[in-house]
């Protein structure tokens, strides 16, 4: 029985009581030789890798429909709403994070990428006949807010290449897990997003907007050809 | 006497002695009613608007130089680099998102922006004769990393209009404040972002990344027109 997810209550979290975060001291020296203090917040949960996350840009490639890509809807306790974001997890011991993104991808969306060797090539074929899905693009460790966390992730670009009839692939999602997906084709997506943005208990990641925000800018300044 | 910047300590900050961050147990029930807890980080210094901070997306327009994007690089302790980012900062009590903007923007950058009214069109032509400056665009509020903390923002896209023999302004930084600015053509942002973050001691800003990626994929995917 399916209800809206709610917070009951707020509570400072002590050191002692955390699991998966903690508040650091940083002393620091700056450029003049000065030393400085800052407050930073952490995951805990940081593998051998040394990056917490990653996140994917799906670009679905249809022989007839417009090049889209897959945002997912979750409950995020943090912010009190229904976040939509990309599709993303935490890296698993001994994955790279191309191989998280895949099953990540997998596991919230359904649509299956591939971890290939040759990753540079983007179809600029749309009516293809081997449906083939790879990852594009692997980013290099980047950080989610630099002035309040350590927490750092990769941003992997996957392209899946759909064929006609094709159907909508089941999720595999974990016990617990409450995650609706939506595909928005890329020309729409800035709007799509700002009507989200005024839907009550819904707000939109920084990291997807930005992505959106590139995109609309980028037909605003350079112009469109489709 | 300029030195690079430098940790001297990491220790586990408790929440007493916490005065910026703190850490939150969440309680909350999800969507089959089951109850669950969360735990997060939050600044302790959101005013009244509800917003945490505002990062601007500078869009530089110049009678014969590429339409470019202005880059900062300081040093942020929490992730011991030097963070390539957007101008940003947190917005002060009775400012608004685009004010907070146009006041970081000048401080970090010396580049002045304008709140307009009229705040909706992108200047077509870039050889103009008056400058003009103006706020294009200002986001909702999205939030920065929603798995792990209650961060939020607002993005505002301004437009700066430079003229013939216009020279860089100065910088109005507060004491303390190291900054160094980059101006980056458009067509060069993700190319530059994948150098610099291969540069010793240097890391991306998922956000400004998100937007480069947006820009670079709208040009593969739609092509692009100069």
């Amino acid at each position: 029985m399916a209800q809206a997810p709610k917070i009951t209550r707020i509570s400072p979290l002590s050191a002692d009581e955390a699991k998966w975060t903690e508040l650091q001291k940083i002393e620091w020296q700056d450029q003049t030789g000065k030393d400085r203090i800052w407050e930073a917040a952490a995951r805990k949960t940081r593998g051998k890798t040394g990056v917490d996350a990653v996140a994917i840009a799906p670009i679905l490639r249809h022989p007839n429909r417009p090049p889209s890509t897959l945002i997912i809807l979750q409950y995020r306790p943090p912010v009190e709403a229904m976040c939509v974001e990309f599709p993303a997890g935490l890296i698993d011991e001994g994955e790279t994070p191309e191989e998280a993104a895949v099953r990540e991808l997998r596991e919230e969306t359904g649509y299956e990428g591939k971890v290939c060797d040759d990753s540079a090539t983007l179809s600029n074929q749309p009516g293809m006949t081997n449906a083939t899905h790879q990852v594009l693009d692997c980013s290099p460790t980047i950080v989610s807010d630099p002035g309040l966390t350590t927490a750092n992730m990769q941003m992997v670009t996957i392209e899946v290449n759909l064929n006609e009839g094709d159907e909508e692939p089941d999720q595999h999602l974990d016990e617990g897990e409450h995650i609706e997906r939506r595909v928005v084709p890329l020309t729409e997506l800035y709007d799509t997003l700002q009507a989200l943005s005024k839907e009550d208990g819904k707000i939109v990641d920084a990291r997807l907007y930005h992505w959106a925000l590139g995109l609309h800018w980028s037909t605003r300044i350079f112009g469109k050809q489709s």
